[in-house]
Order: C-alpha cells, then structure tokens, then sequence
C-alpha cells in the first residue's frame, strides 16, 4: 500500500471521530482534513483535539471543497441529506469516495451509482472487514458442502436488544439461503420451543442469547453426521467499521471509475 | 482407592455392557460377575465376549446371589422390575448397591430408602459425573454472583431430537432458579422470536441449537457488565454413565449405611 | 441490600474514576464523596463532570474525613502510600473499607490486618467478582472430580501481552493443584512443542492465543473419557474491577469488625 | 445427484467397513460389492454382516474385476501396494475411481496420474469435507484480511497423541502463510512459554491442548482490533472420512476423465 491523505466528512458523529483516530495511527494515511455541517460550533476547533485525541495543528471546517482538494480519498460517515453537496464536490476535485452512511434513499443511491462512472467509489451500509467477509463465507460453504450438513445461526447480544434474532443474523441465514438456491422464508425456524419435533432437513435454525453489553457475537454452524464447522465473528469494539472504512479508503485509491461493495475490497468478488 | 470387586446386574442392555468394559480398563477394580435376567439365552456365554471385549473366564449368570456374595459393591443397570429381587441380594449378603436404573416407581423408590438403613446404597438417575457437578456449579454461581448478571442456558443436539429446550438444560435453569431463590416458572424464558423487548432482569433465558449428531452440549453463561462467565459440560461418548457409576462404587465401597446421590460421591454436599 | 452512601479514594486514577461511575448507575446506592491526594488541581471541580458523567453537585476534596464521616462505605483504590491517612480516617470514623489498592508492603497488609479488629474491612488485589469465582470453582471441581479427567488452561490477550501463560492462567493452575493436593510445579506443563510424548495422568496443561485487542479471556477444560466441563471467564471492560468493589461496599456494609476477600463477598467461603 | 452403484475395496480395514455403511443409507447410492485382499479368510461371508450392518445379500470377494464391473465409482481404502491391481481393473472396465488410500510412493501417485489421463479420479489423503473446506477457507481468509489481522491456531486432540501442534494444526498454518504468501516458516511460532516480548506482525501463532479423549477439533482464529473470527472444525466420529469419500464419488460419476481433489469435489478450485 501507497501513503494516502484521507479526508473525513462527518467528523462531528461517533463514526467520523472514530475514523479519525484509526487514520491518525496509520503510518501509512495522514488526515488531509475533517468537514462537519454548515455553520457548526466545532468549526475552527484543533480536528485532533475534537476527536478527543492529541492536538493536530488542523482546524475543523464546513467547507468540503477545501478538504477535497486536499485528499487522496474522502471517507463519508455524514448523514443523507449532506449526499448532493458530498457528490458535487467528489466530482469537481475527482476524488475516491468511500461512502459508509446509512439510511440512503433510492434516489440517493442512485445519485452514487451515477457518480461511479466517473470516479471510483464504495457504497457500504456496513464497512466491517470481518462481517462482510463473513457474509462471504456462509454463501460460499452453504454452497460446498451437502444438504445433510444442518445449518444454525446463533447471536448473542447486550440486554438492551429488543429483536430477536438480530439483523445481521438474519442477514448471514440469507447468505446461507443463497448458497443453496433456496427461498429463505420457506426454510427459516427463528426459534424452537416446546415438541416441536425432528429438524426438517434443509432448515435453517437460529436461536439469541441475550445478556450482558456483549456488543455483538454471531456464529453459523454447518453440523454433519460426526463432524462441523462453526464459524464466528465476535465484536469487541465499534472501532472495527472505521477501521474497514480506511481499508476500503486504502484499495479504492488504487482502482480506476467503478462501484465497489466492501466484498470487492476484501477481494472476494469472484469466489461466489 | 482400594482395590473393589464389582459386581453387575443387567449386562444384557447397553449400560450394563458399558459397565464391564470399564471395570475392565480400571486397574483398582475387578469384575466379581454379572447377572442377566433368569432364563436369559446369554446365561452361561462368557462375560467379556458378551459385552464385546475379549474372554474373561466368568460366565454371565442369572442368579444373583452366586455374584453378590463375591462383590464389594453392585452396579444395577437393570429394569425397574427387578428391583425387588436385587433389594432382597443385597440384604442377605450386605453389599453395598449402586442403583442406576431410571423409571423407578414412587414405591420402588421408598423400598431403596428402607434398604439404605441397613447397606450403602447410591441412587442415580443421572450418574454422570460431569452433568451432576454441572447442576451444583451453576446453583452455586447463581447464588454467588448478583441478579445483574443475565442467566442463559444453551443446547445443542442432534437434529432427531425433537423437544426444545433438553430435559437437561429445563434442569440447569431450575438449578439457577433455585440459587436465586426464584419461582423457575416466573422467570424461565424459554424461547425468544419478533420483537421481543429487552430482556428483564432476573429472566434465565434459554435457546437450542439441533443439527448433526452431536450427543449433547450445555452451557450456562453468567453475563454481567463487562464480564461473563461460561460452564460448559460436552458429551462424546455414553460410556459417562458407566465411569460415573464405577466412581460411585469406589466411594460407596468406603461409606457407612446410607442413602446418597452423584452430590454425594462428588463430595459436593455441603455447598448449597 | 438496603441503600448505601459511599465514599471513594482515588478518583484521581482510572479505577476510582470508573468506581464514581458504577455507584452513580446502582439505584441502590449513592456517592458520599470524591477523595483525591492533597492539593490536587482537581480540588474543587464537580465529581460527576471530573469522572466524564454528568453534573453532580459534589465538589472533589482532598480532606479524608469530610468524607468519610458522610459515608456509610468507603471504597479506596488509590496507591498505597496513602493507606497510613486512610486508615486513620476510617478508624476515627468508624466506616468499614475496602481496599482495592494493589502493591502493598507486608507492613502495610499488617496494618489492615490490625484495622479490621475494629471496623470491617475487605482487602482484595483482584475485585473483579468473576476471576474471584472462578478461582475458587476450579479448586473445587479438580477436587470433586478424578484424576482421570485432565486439566488444561487456554487464555487468550492482545498482542502487546509479553508473558505467557498469564498470570491469571497460572492462579487459576494453582487452584486446580491445590483442588488435587499436588505440588504445582511438579504437574505444570507451561507449553507443548514437538515430539513431546503422551500426555502424562495428573498433568496440568496451559496453552496460550496471542492477538488483537482481547482484554483478556481464560478457559479451564476439564477432560475426561468421553464428557468434558469447561469453565470460561471473558472481560469485556475493566470496569468489573469496579463493580465488584461495589458489591463488595453493599456486602461489607451489613457485617461485623473482621478482614474478608471477595470469596467472602461472593458467599464461597465453606466450599473449599 | 442421480443414483450410483459404488464398489469398494479394502472392506476389510476400518475406512472401507464405514464405507460400505455410509453406502447403505445413502437413498441414492447402493452397493455394487466388496473386495478384500487375495484368499482373504472374509471371502464369501455377507458383506453386510461382516461390517456389522444388516444382511446384504452380497459376498465378499478378492475379485476386483467382478465389483468394478457393476459400479459406476470405486471407492479405494486398500492399502497402497494393491495400487497396481487396482488401477489395471479400473483401467479395464473404465470404472471412475475415488483413492483414500495413504502412504502412497510417489511412483505409485505418477501411477494415478497416468490413469487419470483415461478415467476421472480423485485423489485424495484426507476425505474429510470440512477439513478440506477449512484449508481452502483459511487460505482465502488470510488473503482477503490486512497483515494486522492476528492468526492463531488451536488444536485440541486426546491424551495419547504424542506430537503438538497437530499435523492438520500445521497444514492450517500452511494454508495461512500461502494466503499472504508467505514463508512458512520464517513466521512460526509453535509454541509460546516465559517472558516471550510481544507478538509480532505477521506472526502464526500455535497453541495445544490435550485431554480427555477428545477425537480431534481445530480453530483458526484471525484477531484485529475490535473485531475477530474464528473458523472452528470439530470431528465427532471417524465416519466423516467415509462419507466425504462417498460424496466424491456421487460428484465423480458425473465428471471426464481427469485427476481431482476434495477441493474440486467441494466446488472450491476456482477461488484461491
């Protein structure tokens, strides 16, 4: 990897700060600048100190074209409303986007995908490393392996969790689902209680612990006759999606005009 | 340890074979005989081919009197029926008893206690050592560690089970119940699907995983704020049963006249 | 537990500042006071502000016995040249103590010693409420169970941790030890690498998992023919160290004069 | 998958009598026959009782010519020196053969090379699907996750085994250093005992647990910061190599001639 200068949009929002502090440890990214809303009280302020780190002689700004111009690559963790004037200004300094806001329209997404041809961009509703890759692997070995390997889906979240199971362990029953060519809702058992009989073959079954401020844990496990494989991803910090924003921030300055998933920046778009 | 002679009654069903062989591996212990029921086509055949070992030079009997009078202590894995036959052995000949048949009557039950005021006598439905333990670890910790810290059980077996949660995991939320001095029906949650809300203190939650032939697995998980703890007890082989009831024999072959359960043998009595 | 007023030494440090923090969260109990080390800056300021919470109203001081005589317990977890002052302070106030300062010097023990014939007192290097349990757990079933089941302890830190196995991992090897009666290091296996033979019976085993940013994670498996029990403790913050001087605060508030650990706090006192 | 006749030679060891039972409930795949060795004392008793299964109406025989000509797919669990009669049979009835045999010379795998260049034919040392899948898995991952991703690997196997880390626990870290195409060996690091200073970037760390009877389970563990996954296989019986072999035999009968591995069998070539 190359030495890039990253600018951040959004720094005024617990992602944004936290992608800040991720590049200010990178030996291999410097901060080209910080951007916050029109008129914010932080402008002026020192950007290290906002983010609560060590002083870094740059001020926090609501001008995007300033920061822009000054970047390799933009990482964007502002709101949706702030999409028109974050396209704009990519587009006049034709800097790389990595867009990991949430919450996106139709319209909104289509407005991404239209810049694309003309610069090189990532659209992630969810910039860890580790879960897309693990969304990956679960289409994938759901694909290799027979129907007679039984897959189950476990999450373990904080007791403050309100749905069971969680999104993303729904999402990783798609992934599963996918791997067969099957229908999801037609093979999904969100929960067992009581006699509810022998496991259909081909189901797909999911059971939540909850308890604690466990932030979040997720294994899928494809048991056989005498053998399984279970695999996990455990979050231990919300760090982890700034983090996949600067590696996608890191790859993405190295390809040509195109829209990119994080599964391309892990490299996994052929495996499947 | 001293060296014990063991006898066995019901070598023709699967716990008692499993009995023999591991009287058989055991360096402090031999096998005094083993008894099928009168009649039986195995009378006379010799008792470690029977059981698929190699040759012992004792012949399965039916009489039981021939194998009490040589043993230190029985092992009873027989049926529910011939218990009154067994209770009148080990009277005549004072041996100490290991019962480990389940599905005994209220009755049944009531004829070991009056036998126990005269011989040693361990009653078991469960001779596990390691599910036994698990039950007193998990009343225990729930009496030590404060409410705050959520109780999950969770199990995992095969897909041909067909009721959720096990018999087992039911058994290890009573077990916490019981160290909390709560109501088990008035907080078990035994499945959770939807929309749920957040979990309520004091709840003991529960979720199954099935696939495989996976034997069976427990975990009971204490999660508090910034800590859990996890019990796990996994089975990979019946023969726990087995090795459970030769501890038991050792013990009891030491102990006065008396009724005692797995606790007991565990030296697990007087912490809860 | 009825409501408790407690007062805390050290809020000038981490462990005292996140003690401020749990106390504030517990309906049942209420901040007294904040002690910092004579003529601190921090004099003055609001406690809840200075620990990073909200307004509390309560001026941080660094006059013991304002403190301490509004305070039904006082937690201290400053260093341990100030425990001469604190234990006057207690001693004219009578207020029960516990003392989670680590590095004393033998004299210094001895002087809690002799200040626990007066007022009740809990010294523990180690407040977490978990590490504590599982200490005396291990002892207990290594005890319990035969030496046919072996032991083995797996733990699990971030890559800066230059010592293997932790030092937890080895107390948690002690207590197995002392559960079987055996010298410690005669039965220590500290790693395995090669051609290193069978597994001898009685052995304790350690093996240890380098990576990432793990805070810290224990295991101790418990092996036998066919089950095994493992035992797991996970730390998710540091604020366990916290929470468990605070629950130590509300058990220490209702006892009489005497020197107790957390085993005491946690009830486990009889098992072993 | 369409129905297959499948001959299996070798049913006279352990992986060839699992075979012929794998085979037997397998609704889409039935026996063709049995071969042993040359005057085997199991020529002519019923293959299925001989495995230990029901009556199959079929006699073991040392001619390989009169299984090979009523099979679709040959299973091989013989030993390596009946590799020539065997290839000369396959040869002759152009019958797709599936090799588990191991310990082969490397003349005798330049044999099976050849022979592919007429027949289809896997070859393969492990049958295992989830091991198979795992190596692939594991390379892809190292791959796909930045340097700062940590790789541990852990493997738990019964007191008897005499060597750690485990062979598979080594090809795992093989399989982890190609993925970031690195020198094996230079980033070992087998063991770790004392003060060892911090791990170092680009390590493969090594861990062993041993105990109990436990058949075989293996973790690869990726920890970055914040985050982390873990791929885990646990063997519960030695009939996964069987049924892996049976599964490559329904997926050889429907390819050309060639050589294959599990790799290809598991739809995994095409993505490392």
């Amino acid at each position: 990897m190359r030495q890039i200068a990253v600018g951040v949009v959004g720094v005024g929002g617990r992602m944004g700060e936290m992608t800040v502090k991720v590049i200010m440890e990178d030996p291999l990214a410097s901060i080209a600048g910080g951007v916050v809303r029109i008129n914010s009280p932080m402008v002026g302020a020192d950007l290290g100190t906002t983010v609560g780190s060590e002083h870094l002689g740059i001020q926090v700004t609501d001008q995007l074209l300033d920061v822009f111009s000054k970047s390799d690559v933009i990482i964007d963790f502002s709101l949706p409303d702030a999409g028109a004037k974050i396209i704009d200004a990519a587009l006049t300094t034709s800097t790389p986007l990595v867009v990991g806001t949430t919450g996106l329209t139709k319209s909104q997404e289509q407005a991404l995908m239209d810049t694309s041809k003309t610069i090189p961009l990532v659209y992630a509703s969810n910039t860890s490393l580790g879960i897309n890759l693990l969304f990956a692997l679960v289409e994938q070995i759901s694909r290799a392996l027979p129907v007679d390997f039984d897959i189950e889906v476990l999450d373990f979240h904080h007791n403050k969790k309100i749905d069971s199971p969680s999104g993303t362990a729904l999402s990783l029953g798609h992934a599963a689902a996918r791997g067969r060519d099957s229908n999801f809702d037609a093979i999904a058992k969100l929960s067992r209680e009581g006699e509810v009989g022998r496991r259909k073959e081909g189901e797909i079954g999911f059971a939540a612990l909850r308890g604690g401020n466990v932030i979040g844990e997720h294994s899928v496990i494809f048991a056989g006759a005498g053998e399984r494989i279970e695999l996990a991803h455990k979050t231990s910090g919300r760090e982890i999606y700034a983090s996949g924003a600067l590696r996608a921030a890191h790859w993405l300055s190295e390809q040509p005009c195109g829209l990119y998933t994080m599964r391309d920046v892990l490299g996994l778009t052929s495996i499947i």
